[in-house]
Order: structure tokens, then C-alpha cells, then sequence
């Protein structure tokens, strides 16, 4: 034996062998698509959520199977074991393809069925590559074709990520803005509708808006989640479930769900489920709804913090970074900069999904690994700048009282509590004279004598005008 | 009086006088808006569905500030007459502006107070433009603002025309589809998947697919819709609802669910409900995914039309126009062209919608009538190409059954059904001789004598494989 | 005859009798499809330039026809002087299709051909209907197919609008930001990057840097149109040129190149002119960058115009309409607003002509019709916008004089400018200082006694640090 | 000296002192940099191009300085050997930042100072975060700006991605299928329209109708191209080129052209250069329209080798991996759908791109990391999924010549060769027979005697149909 051939051994499929790397547990399948798709390398590996999400889906699989008499109990459990190990991600190296292969996600599904097969027959104490006595199609893969399996592994790996990484990272941001909200309430400021200034409002409502809108957004990725529980489990290759056990795609659900703690079950229309992924759409559709909430968040702290002096200014941010190394007090808003460019990116990454979504035919879909991997990249990334954005500048936004009611002493919009008092006519004359003079509403109105000073006092209340 | 004073009247805002066609209830800022704004004038006037949703918007709310206190009934009842025939499309031709103005649909709520408020005096006897008895601002526009009344009018509308325009119309295609699937239940044939041959299907399993997806699509976007119970009104200019009676907002949205039977109600959050649209871009991105259904949908039944000779020919659909005045038998998929052709439109709404939605700043979005215009736009193209599509196309759906036979009849997929009763291995050899040798299954069965001509009708029965 | 039979006339087509109304040109195939498509009947309805190109393309097609012996001249005279009263549009009631029909456009090109083919029957004489003496497929459609006639339409079409429409209005307004550049070179004011304040600019470099936009892309437009030169025409159903004399393409390219002055030409590849529509994608994505631009022009001047009092406030823009009836001062930048509005829907119509374009098969694409729509709006909408842009505010664009000058005098920004004198330590504790107390650079420079009051105006000259 | 302090040193900036690894040559706003953005840390470094780009910036701005006496000889050129070990690849593990950060990449900016910086030291033997003999700011970023270089170094990097990777795989798969056009010239074969049966083509036509596609959007992405050659560079903070020689920009600019070979220049106006990336926008959507070509491309590949028996099945197609372990025969179109897969991606990717762009404000668009980083990696798909199409599917290509006779054979749109021997009618009634009683053209035609035997051979020549 050459010092070569001792770094590698044969592993074979239907179309002949293919020589693997000897401390790498895939097969010749894995094998190939490597050498097929040398796509994207560097940064398209389908990366752990999925590779869990295969674990998942092999384990119960395995687990139905042997209790509908499918397999036998030892080697459902050689199987159950290799799987656990998928699902913690100490085999992750063993997962090297990337998201632009086989549309149906094929060589993965393959690729965790030669993975399992291997270790498992590794833990048997059998020869890997013999395909003894764990078989990766006959036993691993039992009852399940790639076009069932990886859907299903699909929405597992999706749930779980928004569960486990979004919805806990926007909620912390949230929960930082409606705090914010709260201890703001009192501070009046100017409104601006247009751009241009508007009546008072607290500048706890305006952070108050933010934060109904994450809401509103996270509601609706929730409820799209629930759309991702039905799986296209039981299917097989072209939805009629040929091959499987009748009632194994009922059963490997209700292992998923005992699994993962989340409702998944078999989907009613497999056909559906197979040539179509409308429910992964619609996630990430909410998710771009969420990210345009965030993208307006974050240009309102920006606006609102810039300047120093010729901007509006009326909040101040953390400065993180050094700004200009000539300029004192130039804080730029980063954070706002890193969230806005992740909604253009979610954006995009909405486009490919509702496109890739669009183009099934027949009996399939083949856009699957695109579409789920631009949904777990949305998710990540928005889940990653949230808290970035939480950490580093929400949790530091104050006020700038100074600036806040100087610009509200200036605005001419109060004017609007005369008008019960004095009437319409004189109140426009004196913000005319306001505007025109640039005094402020209190000189106009005293200088029009339409009001004495206590009267302006009492009367022009922006608190009130809130209604906070 | 010269003939052409005759044809005009004056009318006046706070900017000065306008003259405006004397057959014509509209005042001064629908005028100007008529000269500042001619941007796509032929096809962008803001239709029937916003025309109607201002009518019900300043109907209800005339009677809410009635029962406030904050309008004279007998004013209150003028404008509710001459918000009815708002309502009614009566005066739909006074209504001319287009959807590129004012951000917040200023104009077009002005154009509305100016409308009703004209037609009232007229009803009264008065004389149009005294803005007496009744007044576009201080009266139709009571207690309003374009910023929460706009927003208002685009739910309002928004709603309507999914219930009364989309769901039905969708609806019926979804219906036929799912007659011809129960009609189609018993008729086997080839599935596809990777476009290639692939284990049997029924034909009623195939359009059920569709229909699966039509329900699901559907089902979201009345859920989408949902959101749209939520109602601007009583926010006024900022969110605050200065200068709106405390409980207008409540009870003019109370008004709406009245007159239009939804459930609407004021926003909890009015900052949020000025400031974005999320929940129309929810409904935009619904239709969406219902049009990337109808997408597949009407792609399916093109290709399996194909043909005559040369496609895949298992359905036959109506013949509605000449195809080639050379080759009968030529029936282009017409109405699956345009269907497809109104989902890519539909796609680019909402590209136009969720970028929109993105862009509002501090107290307003101002992209408010493009958003509203795409989405109303989307509902009347898919509603008007489901009901083409249905009446042209879906409901002559037949079968092509000698084609269907002929095709199963070839494939070589159904080889399958051998494996438990000769095992895997001689199966692939019959399977390999008939593609090498262009044989059909059962003549590569026989000859390689794996099988009697008995067992094979017996084991080979592609009805079961389809598990229906 | 009854009176309703007098209102109608019969017209055939291959798949039989059509009663049309008596008034107009269309025949059989048009009126089948205004049964067929019933599809955003009032919007969508194919317009002006489509009409005018199918005439265009007609009178050519029948003038090489004559020229190549293919069609008798008196016939071939008919058929010109009927397309150029549809050239004119003389004849416009006589197109009633919509966008959503055949994908190839096939029933508008029939619709072209009825109506020429009875217009020029009725100048002969003839009778309506009768097909004699010109054919409306022998005759005006010769040697054509829909499949090479309506894109070579859609090509004239864009050309024609592009150069007719856009250039100009867009050139106007360039021209007038140009000027204004020009006239506002010599002032002064503060920059901002990050939306923070920076180094100073003038105005005239603000400006420049929209225009520089402008030009670029609307180079970028110009270059796009070159690829719409090529056209279909000579290719008829496949590519081939079937049924067309050989020379006809380039003839007939060589009479819409007269006809309208544009260098139009027979496309080499005719199979990708039929099943491809690239060059129109890439006019549509020039038009988005094109509306990118204006988009940013836009936001910065409504920025730039914030206010009155509370915003950035450095430049005046005309008021247009009323704001608040309460508040003087109150300019809403509604043309701004028009025009981002207007740029988010090109950007949607080009998302509409990019999944279009990608959707061909074998040899047609057949999502013409939504695409040339999609560009033509695009073209109308942005030179409809600039116009309105150009002529409501950008002519009237003024300095704030006293804000700019107070902004820069307020800003730190400029004891950049000291470092080569007195070192960056002191510059910095200079800026410092100034910050921390609220004070002028001035009062900070003076007070820490770095320099003399006559060094600092000598040192710190804004106008210089622009080197404009 | 602690074991924990031994593995890191000192760095500081003007917030501070920072922790920084020994073994990495970044320092303080770096390290910063990690802290504050992790955000998609895993897949989002700025890779390759970026990093080699900011190495030629700096090497060209350091001669660029040295020969304008800006900075000493011996300073310039440690920074110039080490901006080579940049260039060269050698240091890419000492740039770890992501691409969300500021929007400026004003991060990236430093972490090449700050490198660059250290490693010059380390060669002139000096101290790490000494700053001495060569400090980041003052010295490696002379006369810079992140505003001016980052964009500046996004056209660097996406000029040499397209020139070494893009153009040379795209043209492979060009070639390849430009050598299969002919090849296959005298292949006569069935044409589609409509997915209908047409009048014939040679394979030949059909594939060089893809060969056209790709030449057109190639030159239009060569085209765009050009627009990168202008560079921010000399634009400093704001684009009036504040504290760099007036001369630098267009020194610096050749000093790019000298090292790269592509005709880099100093944008004349630097202010669009800061505010806008209107060149790369277009650079994005020349590569979307390559990717809709590429795509459709792909679509007809798989749909032409549909089957093996019950799709299209007119050529062959490499197999290579296993279909189904059942049935021999059955090909994937793998590659058609890693290559439409990208497609979507790339336009996602587009999406992102264009919104982005078209959200500058005043002097500067921050969203420009994320541009870039979509461009290039669009750029990186598309010519990784052509070499794999091109290596693993096009040079395998097939015509299935008996599948190809076979359907010319059957189709019946031939019988327009016998239009000009004996009429349309009777021509007509031909295919009419032999579309009802499914029969062969020749049949029909002998059957209704309407022609001989060798009238038909010789009048119906599918190949002369084809005018090839």
C-alpha cells in the first residue's frame, strides 16, 4: 500500500467508485458533487442549520421506521446514534457541499445518508464504505426520497433558526426601544411630517411607533412560521408516498415535533409540498417586512442624530469608533449604517426566493437549496445586527434636552393651541409675523398683543398637545 | 359675463383663487394639484376603489363627529348625502388626480372634502365655493388630517377589493381546478420530476396539487388582510389625534365596520400607523405568493399541453383564437401567456410596494398612493386573469387519455413495482434492457423471462402506485 | 335588417364568424380577444407608441414588400396610406387590446393587420370585411410573423419614446440643476457625509454632483438604446425567415430607418431576436439606475429644504400647494415625493422586465407585451416627473443665505484648515473646546489665545478648503 | 510579563488604547471594528478582491505621494513592499472584518492603514502600534479618505474580477457551445413557439440563438465596465479633495492603470463619485441580464434533454450522477439547475444593489460595502456555475438524432413547403387529415392525392426550411 492510497479508500455507487478521503465518513455521492459543483465554495456550504436539520430528519426517520417495522431495532439505533452526532455538529466537516447543486438538494440528502451509513457502520465496528450493515439508501434513507427529505429538512432547519436566533435577537432590540419608549414619555419634542416640522409629540411615542412596528413585523414572521410545520415528509419521490410505510410520514412528523418541540406534522397535499415552498415565501416576505421596520428605525436614529450642530441632533448615539481624527463629536451612526445595508440584503435575498418559488414545474420544485439558504442568511443576519445594533447604539440613545427644546421653542407649529382661544385668523397672523420676522410664537404673539404672557403659558401647553 | 367666464367659477384656498370648470365640484387645491401634478396622466388617475373608500371614510366620519358634538347634524347629514354619491360612483368624474402627487395623498383627500363639501352646498342651495353651509376643511375635514384620513381610505379600499373582487374570482378558478382534479382522480399517469419521467401519478393528484396551492395562497392572503382592519384614523397629523375628539377615532372606525361589514377599528399605535404600511406590504407580498402559485400553475398546463406532435401533449385545452393559419391542431396556451405575464407584473408591485414601505421618515411615510395603487393594481390583474383563465382555459381542461396511456405505457419508471417480487437487481436489468433496447417494460420482462405475462399484469398496476 | 344587425358587420377568420361593430376597422381575431382577455380592461390597454410603431411597421413592411415584387403596388400604396393614419393616430379607437393577451403580442399585430387591411378596402372602395383587395394576412402581414413583427414594434416603439419623451424632459431638468450649479458656484456652505457635518462645499458642487448623476446615466440610457436598433423583422415564426423573400428583414429595417431617422437594422441572430428580449432589459435597468439618480436628487433636495426651523433648512423650494392652514412657512416638498414615488415604480416595472426577460423558451419569449409596457411606463412616468420636477420646483430653487452662512459658521469642521499653522494638537483642543462650550471656532481659537483674530480670518476661509 | 499578555500588544487610536492580538498586524479601529459588527461573521469577510484592491490603492497612493513630495522616499516605499504582501495574498488572515460595518468601509479603510502600517514597521525593524517610522493615517492614508478610497477600490477589484474570472469562464462556455452550433448546423430538427410545435430549425440555429444571447450580454457587461475606470480617488472627504495635493487623484489614478493594466482615471466629478455608484449599479444589472441569458440558456438545455421517453428528448446530456437507483436512463439536469439556481441569486442580488444605490444623502452613499460585495459575488457565481455547465454538461451535449427524426417526422407544420404548389386550401385540408386521423404529412398528402410520392420529396425539405 502506497502512502497515498493509505490516505484515501474506494466507496462506490451506481455508477461506479470514487476514492474519498479516509478520515472523511461521506461517500461517493458526496464525492462527486464536489467535483461537479465547484460553485461558490468558499462561502455557499450549507452550513449547520441544515446539517442539524438532516440529523433531525435521519434520526426520527430511523425511529418510525423501526417502530412501523421498517427496520430492524439494532440498526435503527446505529443510526439514531450517527444522526445525534450530525445533530450536535461534531460531523459538520463531513458536510462539504454547497447550496448550488441537484435542485432537489439531492447530493445533501445523499450526503447525510453516506455520513450516517459510515459512522454508523464505524460504530458496528464494520468496514466503512462496505455499506454493511447500515446501507445508506436502503436503511438510511428508507421510505424517503431527496425530494421529500430535503423539504422537510427545509422547514425544520428555518423554524428552528428563527426560534432559537431571531426571534430572541429582535425581541432584545425590541425590548431596549419599548424601555427607551417608557422613559422618554415625557419628553416633548417636535413632530416632522414631510420632512418639515409638525405638531409635538413625546419622544417617547416616536420611539413607540419603532417598536409597534417590530411587533406588528415579528407577528407576521411568526405566523408565517407556522406554515413551515406541515413537512413534505411521507411524500417520496413524487408526493403519492411510493415506497414508504402509509403511515411513516405521520409518524416521522411526530418524531420532528418530540424532537424539536415545535407542532411539525405531515403535510396534507404532498404534491404541494414537493413542487412548491409558498410557506418558506411567505417567511421571507415577513422578513422583509421586518427589515424595512428596521431600515426605518434605523434612518430615524440617524436623522435624528445628526449633525453635531448642522443636523437635527435631537438624540445622541454611542460613539463607537473614531469619526474624523480632526473633528470632535462627529459620531457617525454605524449601527444605523450596518442595519440599513442588511435590509437592502434581505431585500435581495427576498427577490431570489420569491423567484426561485415562481419556477416549479410538474412534480417539483429544483430551486430548494437556494431558497432556504437565502432565508437562513436573512435570518441570521438580521438577527445578527440587531443585536449589534442593540449593544451598541440602542441601549445608549438619549436625549439631547437641550437641543430637543430649543427646536421646540423655535417651531411655529404650537400656534395650533391658540386657535380655540383667539381664533384662527389671529393666531395664522401671528405665526405669519413668527415666520416672517423670525421671532418666536411667544415674541409674535405678546408683540400683537393678542395675548399677555400668562395667557401663552398657560394656553400653549406642548405637553398637552401630545396627549400623552 | 363673456361665454368662457360662464364655464368657470372661482374657487379659493389659503394660497389664493383658482378657476375651475363650472360643471365641476371641485375647488382650488384639486385644481393646482391638476397642474402641478401631470404625471401619467391617461392611466394613473386614482380609480374607482379610492374614489368609493374616501366616500365611506368622510361618510363616517361626519356621523361620528355628529354624535360628538363636533358637527351640526344638519351639516352631518349634507355630507353624508354627498358622500353616498361618492360612494355610489356618481361622482366619480369630479375625482381626476393622479397617483404621483403629494406623498400622503393630501390632494386627494382635499379633493374629496372639496368634492363633498361643494356637492352639499349645492344640495343645500347654496352656492359652490362659499364653502357655506358647509366647509372642506373645518366640516368634512373635521377632526382629520390627509396623514391618518389617506391611510385610512387605502385599508378601506384595499379590503374591499379583496372581498369583493379577488376572492371570488380566484375562488372560481381554484373551484373548477378542483372539480377537474375529482373529475380526474382515476386517470394514471407519468409523474415528472427534474422534468424527467419519474413513479405514476393520477392526473387528479397533479391538478390537486395546484389547487393545494391556490388554497394556501389564498388562506394568507386573508390573513395579510387582517391587518387592514387596523385604521389611521384619529391619529390627525402626527399620531396624536390633536384636534380630532378624543373618541372620534374609535367611533368613526366603529362607522366604517358599519357600512363596509369588516371588523375595522383604530390602530392601537397611530405613530406606527402613519409612519408605515407594513401591513399593506403583508398583503402585497401575499399576492405575490398567490400569483407564484397561479405562475405554476399556468405553467403546468402550457407544458402538458404541448404539442400537438412534439410536447408532451396529456392535456388538451380550448382552442380560443387562430394559432397558424397553416396547422390545425396548433392551440397556443394563450390564456396561461397572460397569466404568467400578470404575475410577473405582479411581482414587480410588489418589488415597487415593499420599497416604498421602507421609506417613511420620523412621524410619515410618503410613498402612501404608489403602495396603494400597486397593490389595488395587483388584486384587479389576477382577479381579471383567474376569471379569464377559468372561463377560457381551466374549465375545458380535458384529458388526452390515448397520449397519457401511450406515455405511461413507455415508461420505465413503473419498474419499481418489481422490486419486492424479483428483487432490485433483476429489475434494473429489465429496466436497462428496455432503454438500451427500446423495448417497453413488459417486453424487456418477458424476454429476459423474469416474469409470465400474468405476473406482470398482476405486479405491475400503475393505479396502485399511485396510492389514490 | 334590424337595427341591431345594422350596427354590426360580420367579419371571419379561420375559426369562423365575428360580429364586430360597424364603426370600427378591427376584425374577427380582435374581437375574439377583446372577449378572451378581459384583463385590466381600463389601464392596460396598449397605447400610443405601441399603435404608432405597428404602423410604422406595416407601411415599411409594405413598402420593401413592393419593392422585392412580393406585394402589387396598388395594393402595397393601400396598405401605406392606411398605416399612416394608424402612424398618425387617426385611428387609435380602432386598438382596443390590452397588454395581457397572447404573449407574442400576436393579436395586436392581427389587430393591426384588420385594421389596415379595412381601412385601405374602405379607401379602395371595398367592402368591409371582405378581405378584398387587401388580405390583413397576405397582404399586411407578408413575409411577417407576430413572432418578428411585435418585438421589431416594441423596438421602434422605445426608440421612439426615449427620444421623443425622455431625453428631453430629463435634459431639461439636468439643464436647469446645471444652471443652478453654475449660478451657486460661489456659495459656501457646510458638507455632510454619514448625514453628519463635514468639510465645506458650495452649492454649485452639491448641485454638480446631480447632474454628473444625470449625465452619466442618461448616457447610460442612450447607450442602451443602440441594442434596440436590431430588429426582429425578416425573422418571421421561428427565426428562420420562413415565407419572408430573403432581403426582406434588411429592407424592411431600412424603411423604419428612413421612416423615423433612427440606424435601425435587421438583427444578425434572429433566433435570439425572437426568443430574447435582452437589450430592452437592459434599457429597463438603465432607466432604474436612471431613476436611482433622481431618487437621490430628490431626497437631497427635500433634505436640503427641511424645515422651516427645525430642519436643515439651506435651501427654498416653491410652494405649490397649501400646507397647513395653521402654519406659514410650511412647504411640503411634494415634487420630490411625486418623483421618489416615481422611481420606486421603475424600479418595480424594471423587477417586471427582468423576470419577464428571463423567461424564453426554445424560440419565443412570450412576455412581450407586459414588457414593452412595463419600459414605455417607465419612460412616460420619469419624463412626466422631471418635467413636472423641472418646471414646480427645481427653477425655483433658492439659498437660505442666512442658514447656510449661520451652518457653516456653527460648524467645527473648519479648523481642519489651522492644522498646518499652529499644529493638529491645538486645532483639536481648539475643536474641543468649541464643542464642549457650545462656542464658535472662533471664540474657541480666540479664547484659548492660538490665535489672533486677524490669523483666523486670514487661515479659515471656507471658500478656499472647496477648492472650487 | 503574564503568558495572556505575551499573545497580545497594544494598539491605540484616538479613543484609545485596544487589546490586538501579537501575531496580527491590525490595530485599534480594527479591533474596534470585530467588536461592534458581528454580523454574518461565518460567510461575510470581505474576501480576495477587496483585500488585493486596498493593497494596490495603497501602493499607488504612497508612489503617487512620494514622487509629489508628500511623502519621504523611504517611508513610501515600506508601505509599497508591504502593500505587495497585501497584493500578493500573503497577509489576508489580518483583514477580519465583515461587510456590514460602517458604510464608508471606513473600517476596511483602516484595516489596511493599520496593516500596512505595522507590517512597514515590522520590516523597518521598528515597534508594532508605534506608528513609527510609518503611521496608518498620516502616512498610508495621505491625501485619503475612506470616502474617496473604498469606492475607489470597489471599481479596482470588481475590474479584475470580471477581467481574471468573469469574462475568460463565461467565454469557455461560450466557445463550447459555439463549436457545438456548428457542429450541429445541418441538424434539422422541430422549432417551438409557444411550447407548440413550429416550422423546423437546425439544432444548430437553436444553439446559436444561446451563443448570440451570451455575446450580446457579455459586451454589455464589458460595456459597463468602463464606467468602473473612474475613480473616487483625489476626492478625499467630501469630493473637493480637502488635504490632498491637487495633483494626487490623477497620479494615484495611473499608478492604478500602471499596475493593473486597465485605463483607471480620476473621475472628473468626484462628488457623484462619493454620492452615488451609479457604474457599479449597471455593472449589477448587466450581470442580472447575463444570468436571465445563462438561464434561459439552462431551460432549454433540461427541457430539450426531458425524458428519456416522456418528455422533448432531442439531445443528451452528460450523466453524471446517479437519477434514481432504479431506473437506468434517467438524467438530471443538474447542472441546468445549479446554473438557474445562481440566476436567481443573481438577481437577488441585483435587487440589493440597486436599492442600495439609490439611497445616497448629501456627499456620501453608505451602503457601499454591501454593493460591492453583492456585485462580486454574483460575479464569482455566475463564472464558477458557467465553468462547471460548460466542464460538466455543454461539452457533453448530444443530439439524440433518432428522437430528432422521429418528431421532425411526425410534425405537421412542414405542410407549409406546399403552399406555393398547390394552395394554402389544399395544403391546408392535408394537415387537417393528418392531424385527425394521425397520420404523417406524406400520407395525408399521398392519401388525399393531392401530390406524388416524389412531389413530396422533393417540395418538403425540412432543411431547406431552415434558409441555413
Amino acid at each position: 500500500m502506497t502512502p497515498s492510497e493509505a490516505r484515501t479508500r474506494t466507496e462506490t455507487d451506481t455508477m461506479g467508485q470514487m476514492n474519498v478521503a479516509a478520515d472523511k465518513y461521506w461517500g461517493a455521492q458526496t464525492e462527486r458533487s464536489i467535483h461537479n459543483f465547484p460553485i461558490g465554495r468558499d462561502t455557499f456550504v450549507m452550513g449547520r442549520p441544515i446539517v442539524r436539520a438532516l440529523g433531525i430528519l435521519k434520526k426520527g426517520a430511523a425511529q418510525a421506521n423501526a417502530e412501523l417495522g421498517e427496520l430492524p431495532a439494532d440498526v435503527a439505533d446505529l443510526i439514531v446514534r450517527a444522526a445525534d452526532e450530525v445533530i450536535s455538529g461534531q460531523l459538520d466537516d463531513h458536510f462539504p457541499l454547497v447550496v448550488f447543486q441537484t435542485g432537489s438538494g439531492t447530493q445533501s440528502n445523499m450526503n447525510a445518508n453516506e455520513v450516517i451509513s459510515n459512522r454508523a457502520i464505524e460504530l458496528a465496528g464494520g468496514e466503512m464504505g462496505s455499506k454493511k450493515p447500515v446501507h445508506p439508501n436502503d436503511h438510511v434513507n428508507r421510505g424517503q426520497s431527496s425530494n421529500d427529505t430535503f423539504p422537510t429538512a427545509m422547514h425544520i432547519a428555518v423554524v428552528l433558526e428563527l426560534n432559537e436566533r431571531l426571534y430572541g435577537s429582535v425581541g432584545k432590540l425590541r425590548d431596549t426601544l419599548h424601555a427607551k419608549a417608557e422613559e422618554f414619555a415625557g419628553i416633548v419634542k417636535v413632530g416632522r411630517t414631510h420632512l418639515q416640522d409638525a405638531t409635538p409629540i413625546t419622544l417617547g411615542q416616536e420611539i413607540g411607533g419603532w417598536v409597534a412596528q417590530l411587533d406588528y413585523a415579528l407577528a407576521e414572521v411568526r405566523h408565517a412560521e407556522t406554515g413551515l410545520y406541515d413537512l413534505a415528509i411521507g411524500g417520496t419521490a413524487v408526493g403519492t408516498g411510493l415506497n414508504a410505510h402509509p403511515r411513516f410520514g405521520d409518524l416521522a412528523a411526530r418524531k420532528y415535533a418530540e424532537e424539536t418541540g415545535f407542532p411539525f406534522r405531515s403535510a396534507e397535499n404532498k404534491f404541494a409540498a414537493l413542487s412548491a415552498h409558498d410557506a418558506l415565501v411567505q417567511v421571507s416576505s415577513a422578513l422583509r417586512t421586518l427589515s424595512g421596520a428596521l431600515m426605518k428605525m434605523a434612518n430615524d436614529v440617524r436623522w435624528l442624530a445628526s449633525g453635531p450642530r448642522n443636523g437635527i441632533g435631537e438624540i445622541v448615539i454611542p460613539e463607537n469608533e473614531p469619526g474624523s481624527s480632526i473633528m470632535p463629536g462627529k459620531v457617525n451612526p454605524t449601527q444605523s449604517e450596518a442595519m440599513t445595508m442588511v435590509a437592502t440584503r434581505v431585500f435581495g435575498n427576498d427577490a431570489t426566493v420569491g423567484f426561485a418559488g415562481s419556477q416549479g414545474n410538474f412534480q417539483l420544485n429544483v430551486f430548494k437549496p437556494v431558497m432556504v439558504h437565502a432565508v437562513l442568511e436573512s435570518i441570521r443576519l438580521i438577527a445578527d445586527a440587531c443585536l449589534a445594533f442593540n449593544d451598541n447604539c440602542a441601549v445608549g440613545i438619549e436625549p439631547n434636552r437641550e437641543k430637543i427644546e430649543h427646536n421646540l421653542d423655535i417651531n411655529l407649529m404650537q400656534v395650533t393651541a391658540l386657535n380655540k382661544h383667539i381664533g384662527y385668523d389671529k393666531a395664522a397672523a401671528i405665526a405669519k409675523k413668527a415666520h416672517k420676522e423670525g421671532l418666536s410664537l411667544k415674541e409674535a404673539a405678546l408683540g400683537l398683543g393678542y395675548v399677555t404672557e400668562d395667557e401663552f403659558g398657560q394656553w400653549v401647553v406642548p405637553l398637552d398637545m401630545t396627549r400623552s
